[in-house]
């Protein structure tokens, strides 16, 4: 949510700042769009195998779509589902599961009331949450790559720019407004370089990789509730077992009253 | 303190020199202030989750009221705190703990007074300054990578001017003031993306940097001399094993016989 | 596959705006060239023994030629192979050995024909791993080297340039004309560096990295499908513990009826 | 020494083309000493707390004043402080004790003296290795985060002047030579950013830091070679155990016969 | 080897790229030389002690001279010699031992025919290994280090160049003339520094990196190859022992017929 406001917003203040001073139209050349976002993917389809690329391209969806979900949220869940499942079965929660929105969640669960033994639930569960990790590692590195190539592309815009405009100026003919008019186009490039890695490319590295690390914490959660879960742990153990995993701001109390008409 | 000098006096400077070479009205830009710190705050938000980005501004806040204290004065503190609890009972630090002005000691306090096992103490502590630690290094991150965006949206503001400018030239009517005019604007952005970057993005993350070292230092101090304190430890032995955690020239010889006046 | 792709793209791209903007023509300066490989080259040279060098040569073939394969093929291979080498004994494995195109493959394969002991074979088959890990980390630091030196010299040969010119100017007879065609011959040097660097040297780099850990995969499925093979192990289980290496998008089950007559 | 003459070499070097390529006067420009000095001291100062930057020009005469001394004296006043031992007893060592003038080696000649055990002596003097190590070390951060404001400022003060010089031109009245010499003055703080860290602050943090390394080469042989005093050990063993920490060429045999005046 | 080769190459393709673009003696600038290379020494001889920097120019003229010697080599000898020693007896090596010209085998060969024991003599040649790496890695820093510094007073030489003339400009009685005569010196110290950064510096650092890796490799089969001799081990055993040391490519088969004609 807050990756599109700031976008949005980045985008919106840049624009009256370049409308204030001449015009939108000066700022748009297809050349110059050709060269920095051609070169830019080019050179990380070279980088990369085209499979990687394409997955990049869904996670960069979640990575718009929503934030990482609060870690509250799953332990109000999990300390909820514990209570059903100690009143009637874990098999009761078979509903539940189906419709549980987190992967990970859904898949332990179904594990829980598949029975299960805590081993393999943990091992599977883990294998769920490094490949996770790799893969928002490496579609951050590839943000990062690209967030490289987008300003060198740029450059060499500017530069094929730059030297065309010196020969038309070297083949006669030419005046100040020409030269003027071959470098402004010759800049554009630069500055679609520069746009594209430090509003785009890098704050979408960054935020993958800022990410990840919520939602290990997250992954974390889920994981020790499952397991805590199928122990048949009291739910108020439960509560402190998972709270412990998260800094002491963010902890709160659950209503232990109304949990019960939750379960049900 | 030191932090608040130090930005002034780096201001007061360019002041100066800025007024003495012509005035300082020439280097206030709207337009380049929107887009250096627009763009800025931009990519920091879409680099980071909202709350994350907000907590920081909460560190920032302590940074510039005041430097971290010295653990000389908390070593100070223990030894009388612990000269009361031999003398009277651990249970007469509870006006002590309410009235301690740093977190950590006063929830340690309380943990002893409260009648906690050492081994409990210890955990809760040591979460703290973890968590401490993360929060203090993810604040690091934030301003190191908004210190990256600032100079870039400073370089785009410019290439900004710098078209528009040129593509003034070209559509004629153009004369050499007007370039230097729209030179010197588009020049402005750039200036304000580098002092914000050198006077206040970076010198502020590896401010945090530093804090947290230091910070970490005196909570090794603090929980070190709430575990002897609750062991009943001689005095003198508690001031020897917490002078051992600083350097050889900080360390100062405590005055034992004003310590009993201080204690009650 | 997807790197010729990307580079033919990348030059198409290019190529179409070089040309709209005033023809090839201007873009292609022997001297130029001379500088931005030769020095690169020579720098190249300097940096790293000869036959390293040389070798890196054979492996960058190879990252032109083909993609690696899918693990998921060598896990159908191993798992046909482990049924006829059940059904008659491994023996019987002696010409697959032979016709394997994976190095690592045949060698296993002729090893456990040969009736070498797991022990050996496991040994054997990680040096060959190990080897060519590092022979890849080698090319990859080669590629990163050699597109650190490529703007370098592009700068190097524009400074000539850009000397020449002044001096040209400076010994008067010199006019406008003159000075723009000599920029525009020295900024061609910048462009190939740049050009070189971010559309051969960087990319190629980075794909050698990105392939690395590809292969690591497969040698690990391969490695583990051998000895697996070796003890006899039921092809059910073979599949099941070589599909745990995959990230879970990856898994395909094994069509077991087909097998049979794959595997004769 | 060999900083001061390298200082003072380099100074000379760039005095000598300053003077010949138009007189030292157009270098000097208290505005832009104030921008360049000014702005890099502020922005230190904010990053780090006012003491550890205070205790770093403490640091900073040491380097200026001495090299490291060589390891072989060292060993040499050792044997002959072992000799003398052996003689008479570690108690009439005490006068030398006084006397020498590394600081470690004091302080573990008088612990010797004193007859504390060796367990007790290794704590102390490692403790005191480690902590002049962080000094050092915390000493070329500051050096080395100096070094990359001063450029930054150089640019801010170079801004700062042609944005002047620029709005003048567009204010009218301004001709060639008024440019020429408004550019002049931008750039020579650029010049002074670029002297200030290439001359003074990148040289003196890696000076501090290949000291360092020094430094613990020699404190190791001081700590081993008073442990080894202590117990009594034949002189000639001392040496060999002491050589041992130096590489091959640096090795000297020490000539026992003269040893025994020296010890008198 | 190749690094004479890859060095004259470069300075070749250069030579003739600046005579056809206007001659060698624009390029030839004293001043321009003294402060690039002044100012690389000076700051260079102000980060490193005098006696380590000097240790560099030896270690510099090893990596002109030759490339390090093939292991293959090694073991071929390391196989005869042993063949020897089986023979007639290790005292039989002490001629051998007394021509070897590395060092590494020249000192482990002594200590084999003078009968220490293994413990010993792999203590003393890892050391011998040790000090030989750090050496090395010492020498990489200080050209990478110097490296750095080179571009840095390219661009401070410049900008004197450009100041200096500038004030010419500004001082009146300059023409389009002199000023480019002006900026055409100015550029050369900048085309001097980057010119010794990649064609000196930096691949001379990276060669010294990539030497030891290939120096500690044939360390690691001398060291083997003596202790296996010593224990008088047959040689198709030492032969498979070291050659497991080698890549795959490199190993080569011993012919043991020959061995005995030479091993006398």
């Amino acid at each position: 949510m807050s990756t599109i406001i700031g976008i949005l917003t980045g985008l919106a203040l840049l624009f009256v700042a370049i409308v204030q001073q001449g015009g939108v139209s000066i700022f748009f050349n297809v050349h110059a769009l050709m060269i920095a976002l051609g070169g830019t993917f080019a050179a990380t389809f070279i980088s990369f195998p085209l499979p990687r690329v394409m997955r990049t391209f869904g996670i960069l969806f979640n990575v718009f779509r929503s934030d990482v979900e609060s870690p509250i949220d799953y332990i109000r869940q999990i300390i909820s589902l514990s209570i059903k499942a100690r009143r009637f079965s874990v098999l009761s929660l078979e509903q539940n599961a189906k419709l549980a929105k987190d992967r990970l969640l859904r898949v332990g669960l179904e594990m829980v009331v598949d029975g299960h033994d805590p081993e393999t639930i943990r091992n599977v569960l883990e294998t769920e949450i490094e490949f996770m990790v790799d893969r928002h590692a490496a579609g951050a590195i590839i943000f990062r790559t690209a967030g490289r190539y987008a300003p060198a592309f740029g450059l060499i815009g500017t530069l094929i720019g730059l030297i065309a405009m010196l020969r038309a100026v070297a083949s006669g003919g030419s005046n100040v407004k020409a030269i003027g008019s071959g470098m402004a186009v010759a800049l554009v490039t630069t500055f679609y370089g520069a746009l594209l890695t430090n509003l785009f490319f890098y704050p979408v590295a960054e935020k993958l990789r800022s990410r990840t690390s919520e939602e290990i914490l997250l992954a974390r959660v889920i994981l020790d509730g499952i397991l805590l879960l199928q122990q048949g742990t009291n739910p108020r153990v439960i509560e402190k077992k998972l709270n412990a995993h998260l800094p002491p701001y963010m902890r709160r109390q659950y209503n232990f009253t109304e949990k019960y008409r939750e379960s049900e």
